[in-house]
Order: C-alpha cells, then sequence, then structure tokens
C-alpha cells in the first residue's frame, strides 16, 4: 500500500480539484491510501455523493489556509494548523507515508519541505525540479529552479544525480540527457561556478553528462535535464514561461484588432486549442523537490482536478521506482 | 564630426550589408565621418556606382575574417590583420573616433573591447547591454549580459548607472525604471549577490531604482533597465529569445499541418508580417558595450543595411549625448 498525503487547499480550485484529484486516483489505483489534510467540513462537502474506497481514505483537520503572499519562514512556524504544514507533519511523522501533493505557495512549500522533512543521507541540499514540455513531445527537468540559490559544484553534482534518478522514475527515461546550464556550449564557457562544476559532471559515472546548455534550447528535445543553480534556473524558467505568455497574448491582441484576422483564427480554433492542450502543465505533472526523505510534489496554483491526480501519480511512480532510495544509494557511493 | 568605425565582415549580409549601412547613414547625416575596415577590393566593390560623400568615407584594408566559432581570446592575437581588430585598433589608436559597429562574433567583440579598447575613468568592468522589444512598443535593456560572469554588488551599481545613462542618451528614456532581476519581487529575495545589491541600487541617487524583477516581466513594459550579472543576463536574453521562436515555429507547423489552418493563416498574412517586423531586433539597434572609452556597438549577425544603419545612428546618438563623459562622471563621483 502507497500512502499519499494530499493538502487540500491553496490552489486556485482548492478544495474542489484537490479532492476530485485524490478520489480519482484512489478509484483508479487499489494499492493507494490517502490522507487527505484541511479543513474536515469543507472536504466531507466535496466527498459527499461520491464513490470512492472510504477505507483508503482519512481526513486531518487543520482548518488554516496559506496565502500565496505570506512569508514562507514565517508561516512555517506560525500556521502549524494549516492544511500544507498538517501534511507536512505527517510526512514527519508517518514513517508509512510515502510523500505529499500540495497545489499551495510554492515558497512556503520548499521552504517546509527543506527545513521539517529532512534530507535523504548523502545529500548536501535538497533541488526543486519542474518539468517543461518540450517542443518535439517530450518533457525537460530542471534542476535546481527553487531551492538553493547559492549552490557549491557539488551540489550541483548531486542535482544531476537526483534529476536523473527522477526522470527515470517518473518518467521512464532510461538514460536521461544531462545538461550544464551555461552561457555557451563550449567546455571552457561560464562563470567560476560552471567552470567548476563542468568537471565535475563529466567525472560522474552514474548520469549522461552531455555537456553545456544554451538558455535558447532549453525547449528544443535535445536535454531531458538541465543542472542550475536555483538563482538561474528560476530565472530560466520564469522568462521562457513569460515570454510563450507574452507570445500568445501579442497574438491574441492581434487577432482581435480586425475582423478578418478573427475569421482566420476560426478556421484555426482547433489548432489553438491543439497548442493550448500541448502547453498546459496541467498534463506534465508538478514540481518535484529532490533530496527530502519523502517525496514532495508541488502542482501549479490553478491545477484543475486532472492536474493533481497526475501529482499524486507522480508520488506513486517515485514510490514503485524506490527513487528515494535510489538518490540515497547513488550520493553515498559518490560523495 | 562624428567619425565611427565600421568593421565590414563577419555578419550573414557581410560585406554588403555593412557597407550599405554605413553610406545610407552617411547620406543622412552630414557631420558624420565613417572609416570601414576589411578587404579593401570586396569594399569597393560594395561602393562601385553608389553616391556618397567620398570626403567623409575612409577605408582600411584588413583582409582576414573572423569565424563565429573561432575563440575569442585566441582570435583577438592572433587575428590582428582582421576586419574586427583593425576597427579595433582605430578605437585605440585614433583619439578622434567615436566608436565602432559591428556584426561580427560576439565573443571576440566583447574580448576585444574588454581588453583592448580600455575602460573609462571611474568603470570597474564593462558591461555589455542588448536591448529588447518590449509588448507595449517600448524597449527593455538588459545590463550585463555578457561581458562580467563573476560580478560583485560594486560592480552591478555600475552596471544600473551605466545603463540608466545610455538610456538616456541613445533612446531617450527620461528617467529609466530601473529592475533588478531576481527570483521574487520581495526586497529580500535572491542569492548572496542579489541580497548584497539590492541596498546599493537603493542607496545610489542617480538612478531610478524600482525593485526586484522576475524573469518572467521581462517583455511586459513595466522595467526600461534590468540589472544582473552576464550569466544570468545570458540565460534571460536567450532564453526569452530562444522561447519566441520555439513558439513561432509551433505555430507555422499546426499552421501548416491542415489545408484549413493555411487558410486561416492566408487571412491573416498581414498580421503575421507585423508581428516579424514587431520582434525583428534589426528595428532596435544593436548591443551596446558599455564602460569602454569608446562606444562598441555590436549588431546582430544577420544583421541587413538597415540595422547596420541603425547601428551607427546608435554611436552618434550616445556620443551626441556625451554618453561616456557622463558615465566616467557618475562613477568617479559615486564610487
Amino acid at each position: 500500500m502507497i500512502k499519499v498525503v494530499v493538502d487540500c487547499f491553496g490552489g486556485d480550485n482548492s478544495p474542489g480539484a484537490n479532492v476530485s484529484g485524490a478520489v480519482a486516483a484512489l478509484n483508479k489505483n487499489s494499492d493507494l491510501y490517502i490522507i487527505l489534510t484541511g479543513d474536515e467540513a469543507a472536504i466531507k462537502e466535496q466527498l459527499y455523493g461520491r464513490e470512492y474506497p472510504a477505507d483508503r481514505l482519512t481526513i486531518i483537520h487543520a482548518p488554516e489556509v496559506i496565502g500565496c503572499d505570506e512569508k514562507p519562514t514565517e508561516v512555517i512556524k506560525t500556521k502549524r494548523n494549516s492544511s500544507m504544514m498538517a501534511a507536512i507533519d505527517c510526512l514527519r511523522t508517518d514513517s508509512a507515508v510515502s510523500g505529499m501533493v500540495s497545489v499551495g505557495s510554492t515558497g512556503a512549500l520548499i521552504a517546509a519541505a527543506t527545513l521539517r522533512v529532512g534530507r535523504l543521507a548523502g545529500v548536501m541540499r535538497p533541488a526543486f525540479c519542474p518539468i517543461l514540455p518540450t517542443m518535439n513531445g517530450g518533457v525537460v527537468g530542471i534542476c535546481d529552479s527553487g531551492a538553493t540559490v547559492d549552490c557549491t559544484p557539488e551540489m550541483m553534482k548531486q542535482f544531476a544525480v537526483m534529476g536523473s534518478i527522477y526522470l527515470q522514475s517518473a518518467f521512464g527515461v532510461e538514460s536521461p540527457r544531462v545538461a550544464l546550464l551555461n552561457v555557451g556550449t563550449e567546455a571552457e564557457k561560464g562563470d567560476k561556478l560552471r567552470k567548476e562544476t563542468y568537471p565535475l559532471l563529466q567525472a560522474e559515472q552514474s548520469i549522461n553528462f552531455t555537456g553545456n546548455m544554451e538558455s535558447r534550447d532549453l525547449l528544443s528535445g535535445k536535454y531531458d535535464l538541465v543542472v542550475c543553480d536555483a538563482f538561474s534556473g528560476n530565472v530560466l524558467i520564469k522568462s521562457t514561461e513569460g515570454a510563450c505568455l507574452e507570445m500568445l497574448k501579442m497574438l491574441k491582441k492581434n487577432i482581435y484588432s480586425k475582423p478578418i484576422y478573427k475569421l482566420g483564427a476560426l478556421l484555426q480554433k482547433k489548432m489553438f486549442s491543439d497548442i493550448k492542450q500541448f502547453m498546459n502543465y496541467q498534463n506534465y505533472g508538478g514540481s518535484v523537490m529532490l533530496g527530502t526523505r519523502k517525496t514532495v510534489v508541488k502542482g501549479h496554483g490553478s491545477s484543475n482536478e486532472k492536474a493533481v491526480e497526475v501529482c499524486i501519480e507522480q508520488v506513486v511512480r517515485a514510490e514503485s521506482a524506490r527513487m528515494n532510495e535510489r538518490i540515497s544509494e547513488a550520493l553515498t557511493q559518490t560523495t
């Protein structure tokens, strides 16, 4: 039995999407047990009238909710009775629990996972690894992209090892092509951190290191995992998302500027819906904290039922593939 | 008289676009003198039959060309007789020359400008400042984006001061809104470098510091200048460009996948051409090296005649606005 905690609040569609996603996952997977955290009455209201295996579902009442604008380091101290912190507590105290899913504040979740869940043996620093779809239909992981801004080369090497095991475990990528985010592809490029990280990645036998990558190639499909410090990883992912959104906005504005353009867009209606579907992160799962003792998956704030279900499945897949044990084995050997 | 050197080789459309751009600039501006560097016969061939003020044009014969794949630090030593190095030499030796324009190898140009042209008094490190169009029709500068990967907070402050003076001088932005590239907008966000830079920018009276900026807001039009180290600046600009191009590629692929989509696109032909025009960096001018004794403008490798002309005008505007004197005055006062 795989036990997963689902934080039921903090998202745009919470608690409805969270509860529905959990129920859908339970109904699909007979080996799954789910603990829901949050306001019990509200959760029960969502469960009312649905069919689900009641013997594999528990609720932990935690009525507070963490807002997205609250300071992460403070809320993890002051909002102990929130749905997110109750889920985190569950990871700490219930050894049978494999991981958790939340669609709430990213900052609070990263801080809580880092400070409260604890690290796997051998792990220097945890890393936050989001996944983006590539233009050829695959995915690319960006590791680290939120947890550790001031990195050492050794930490970067660990990010490469953890990210590779993650892509193998959760996405079935056999030998993930690892690239180091840099300002050019030549081996000698970059700042001090990159110059010192490059030879470490090259020497690391457990990964498939392909060299440096320029940020413009992120979506090209040439790489499965990009290794970076959280600062440049954050810049990379937010500028890529930002540019895609700005492009769509500009297109929309232009289309609406003239009737003939609107007519053209009408003919392309199905195409735009396909593109939207392709770009919809809801289909690709959440971002995962790597290196923490339990698997923590962060879904997008606007996650719907399907997205929450995909996040829960990520925990299940990681657990089934013994991801955390493998990370710990690899890092106690190599460092 | 403003004297500008134009490196005539190294671009996709060289020497034709370079020579034509120079001739166009000369014909428009009676106060301009241009020195062309490169293979004399090839340049003369391009000039043949054109109308231009021959008394305001000189050619310096330098037949070698630097390839884009050549190692910058090596070519500046070995290819002294290249069109680019001849232009750089001109900046060094001819005190009457205000600046230069090149569409050749960015790496070689940054290395040569940094190592051979020398810095303005008060400048710790030069910075490379590209310009991107924003979605509301303005521009945004990214400083530094190529010259100094390992920065101190003091250098970052200088980038803010130099970039502000540049936007005032070359783009007429009265009080450029300066933002620090960071992982969140709150003042306390970021790595060590950002945390130490923030108070320096806040205390700097000569700039209009508006706080931290997330990379997703680069094209929003809310900021005129983004301050960053060259590593994250490079990640920022290349991922933004990369994502925009991948989006267009995906759109094109989709449009060509079905006749009805193609028909729709036919109705939108003018719209797509407008968007292409809007996104065409050729219209916005080149990237400028700030902090070097002379103004060095790098146009895109695929620059056409118009783009080269715009780059030459950038040097003229910077010179007319006494940009370099102002930078030096500001930085000898504040540091």
